[in-house]
């Protein structure tokens, strides 16, 4: 077969080394097979890695990125390529380490509330294997049942539970990781608050490039014994946007809440056809409450008065796990459902105080009048994390680059009202132009002197989260230290 | 006067400096008055600073810092020098910067739950200024009237009510930062989970070796509509941690619960007078439970239900603030209370996996027994941080080592369990001897080489934290890497 490695490097020796480690089929080098692997969730940026290697284990992947130094090879950690920041989008010249044969539930130790597992485990599964004996794991991405653990801690994902109980970093105790040189260390420890400097607070949402987490101590929560979600449906976004300032100010802490506004729903109700949102409503919020029985009864009524008082129209409840299911599919589907509504999107994650909604929303709307592309907003609204989805049609010449002007401007927005450019879906290849619009170069440099620390030889994820010299989205080259040369992404 | 200053540096134009920038009120530098800063709360180690300063702003504490590094003088920072690891204490030939001036709210922001605070802030004025709106600041440690938030963010403080809530990092939105070069940076953001390494993970619990925090965005939360404390008096220490255990496992999390031993509850009602505590009780708990009114009833019943079931002779309760206020007074009056069983007391902080309560007090009793030393228990029992109070007599020659041998034992213990050598008041200079225990070399390494990415030339509090080559407790000389000479604090 052609080589088409633009960078001449002599792959064989290397390739013979990995099989050395994992066996033949331990490794994937033929181009055909190499395409699954060639873009994460970000799908509008593809780069095919020139192999991909699987371990099973801790030593495996020491092993892998021992010879990646040997070799001076970059390498990228995937776990189930859901991400949606292109944390796991390949460079070109590049081996990818995928986790999804590292799928072991290592130790469960119900009296202690912890579980270990290894990095390629699915989200779900921790609460499936703790489920029956009354556990669960809070930090639920919509991706749940496909996403792996170790995407989680690469991207400190949140969810829609994270509101009450926190995002990946709040349940992570210890980390067995694989530094970008190949030592093993470990990170935390099986209690909480570990002496000396939280690295693995670091570690977390350092998006593969301080290491490779292997084992990771999962912190489980008790089931609540009650659990209820309301469906609150309201005739402008203003007013759910009331609605949700007053239920925080009220001291409730729901352990979800969402909104969605009539785009989303409408788009939800067409794919799914579930007939449980109201075509007609501006905006929805779904509400969870959970807690013993008698304080999800009280919340309950509180939160329907609350949602009344701000001019929902309508508030219907549902507590038993099959409705309450029904609710939350349709939220836990509308990113693919943005996906009918027009060939392609593109979400965007923002965070906002939470007192910004209405002034940011408006802002949205009137960017979509002026740029003409359709904005359908479905977000985390107790916690501010906005996920605007922009509609667009790829085949346009142009369309992208433009979609991402918008999505920009978002972001400037969500930072100039006093927020974030990223809420839980990390920076990756695709945010870390707008790096500098919220951290200043004494920030950044000091973050990059830790990745540093960890990442020496910047072999470990190059790329992502810090901007390079070269514009937003440019193709470029970047020389580093050791003077590798790195192609940026082609654009698909 | 006569200067001991063995490195016979010239401290004139240095002092001239301070004062060019705080004027003279601002600069002390007469040995008597310099007594007041020569330990913190851990009292067996004393060592006279040569200057201590007291800047008012963000500004001045940058001006300091650069013109510390212009002479590479090395600084300490310190809040109100409650510290109980000696982390606030002083070196030889060292700038102490003092925050005490340092004590002006600056913004509160009831809207979006944050209030903004210069260090010095006394802790429990977050709450007393939040309160009338219906708020508090969740981490109170014992010394909550008097230790400062750049205290607590130095030394990620505890407290009763962390076990719930979470400890100080939980709490801090944004640090804005005086590096150890005298750079002004601001880590994290004013909405929680910014992108990027977390670096206020980091700062939070660095003991001041990765600057000085001047300005703190602290989360506060609301206050819950309903508190109840009961005390639950048991004959073993087994049956109490049983109960504690059975409590956790039924899903319960409390506000706070805490663990006292006889002899704890002997001192404290002896001292206080209060005569709330059974004296013939081998272990008393205390249980916080809030929330709804509705929510407090059940669990109450459920943790009285636990309490009996696991033996107790007898559960009180009290709601109405007084009450409440009485009950925690016996607690946060412990550490002070061992003072008058004995001459002297050593305060240990260890944690261990909550499971393993029963097995670690068995054997603590043996190494009080073995060394003949008293030792009283008092404990976040929840979290399974321990307070062992170690009496001694600090005249009778050679007992601070003996003592110190026996609360190292503990900590060696700790670790042995899963459990940690800090729960809460941090490492300091007390303590760094035992890090090796509990973290690799290569560990150790890493968090050094990110204190050099903040602190490249070590003068932001040498000698706390991490292990130098010597042994514990000795007094011997560190040469750092810019030659610079630190000796090692004295015994007193």
């Amino acid at each position: 077969m052609l080589t088409q490695d633009k960078t001449q490097r002599n792959w064989k020796p290397i390739i013979k080394e990995f099989q050395a480690v994992l066996g033949k089929k331990g490794v994937i080098e033929r181009r055909e097979e190499l395409i699954t692997y060639e873009c994460d969730g970000l799908s509008s940026y593809r780069q095919r890695p020139n192999v991909a290697v699987l371990p099973r284990t801790t030593e495996q992947v020491a092993a892998v990125v021992k010879i990646c130094n040997k070799y001076s090879v970059p390498f990228i950690a995937r776990g189930s390529g859901t991400g949606l920041s292109g944390g796991a989008l390949p460079i070109e010249d590049c081996v990818l380490i995928v986790t999804s044969l590292m799928r072991q539930i290592l130790n469960i130790d119900l009296d202690n509330q912890r579980v270990i597992v290894q990095p390629g485990v699915i989200n779900n599964w921790v609460t499936q294997a703790v489920s029956g004996a009354g556990f669960y794991y809070a930090p639920d991405p919509s991706s749940q049942i496909i996403c792996s653990i170790g995407g989680n801690v690469a991207e400190n994902s949140g969810g829609v539970h994270c509101l009450k109980y926190g995002v990946t970093t709040n349940h992570i105790l210890e980390l067995k990781v694989v530094t970008p040189t190949g030592e093993i260390v470990n990170l935390g420890g099986q209690v909480p608050e570990t002496p000396g400097y939280d690295l693995t607070g670091v570690f977390v949402g350092s998006e593969g490039t301080l290491g490779i987490a292997t084992e990771i101590t999962l912190r489980i929560l008790k089931t609540p014994e009650s659990i209820c979600v309301l469906l609150a449906d309201f005739t402008s976004v203003e007013a759910a946007g009331a609605a949700v300032s007053d239920i925080i100010s009220a001291g409730i802490i729901p352990g979800g809440m969402e909104m969605m506004d009539n785009m989303s729903i409408n788009a939800v109700e067409d794919v799914t056809a579930l007939n449980v949102y109201p075509r007609d409503a501006v905006a929805i919020l779904l509400v969870e409450i959970d807690g013993l029985e008698v304080e999800v009864k009280v919340n309950k009524q509180r939160v329907i008065d609350i949602c009344k008082h701000n001019g929902a129209r309508n508030v219907t409840s549902a507590s038993d796990p099959e409705q309450r299911l029904k609710l939350w599919k349709g939220r836990k589907a509308a990113f693919a459902a943005a996906g009918h509504l027009s060939p392609d999107y593109y979400v965007q994650d923002g965070v906002i105080p939470r007192t910004q909604l209405p002034y940011v929303l408006k802002e949205i709307e009137s960017l979509s009048e002026k740029s003409g592309y359709k904005i359908a907003n479905v977000f985390h609204a107790g916690d501010g994390n906005l996920h605007p989805l922009i509609l667009y049609d790829n085949s346009v010449e142009g369309a992208l680059e433009k979609v991402e002007e918008v999505g920009g401007e978002i972001l400037k927005l969500c930072v100039k009202v006093g927020g974030s450019i990223s809420g839980e879906h990390g920076i990756g290849a695709d945010k870390r132009c707008y790096m500098p619009n919220m951290f200043t170069k004494a920030d950044l440099d000091t973050m990059q002197f830790v990745r540093e620390v960890f990442n020496p030889k910047g072999l470990a994820n190059p790329e992502k989260i810090f901007p390079t010299p070269r514009t937003c989205g440019e193709a470029a080259r970047t020389v580093t230290e050791n003077n590798q040369k790195f192609v940026g992404v082609d654009r698909y």
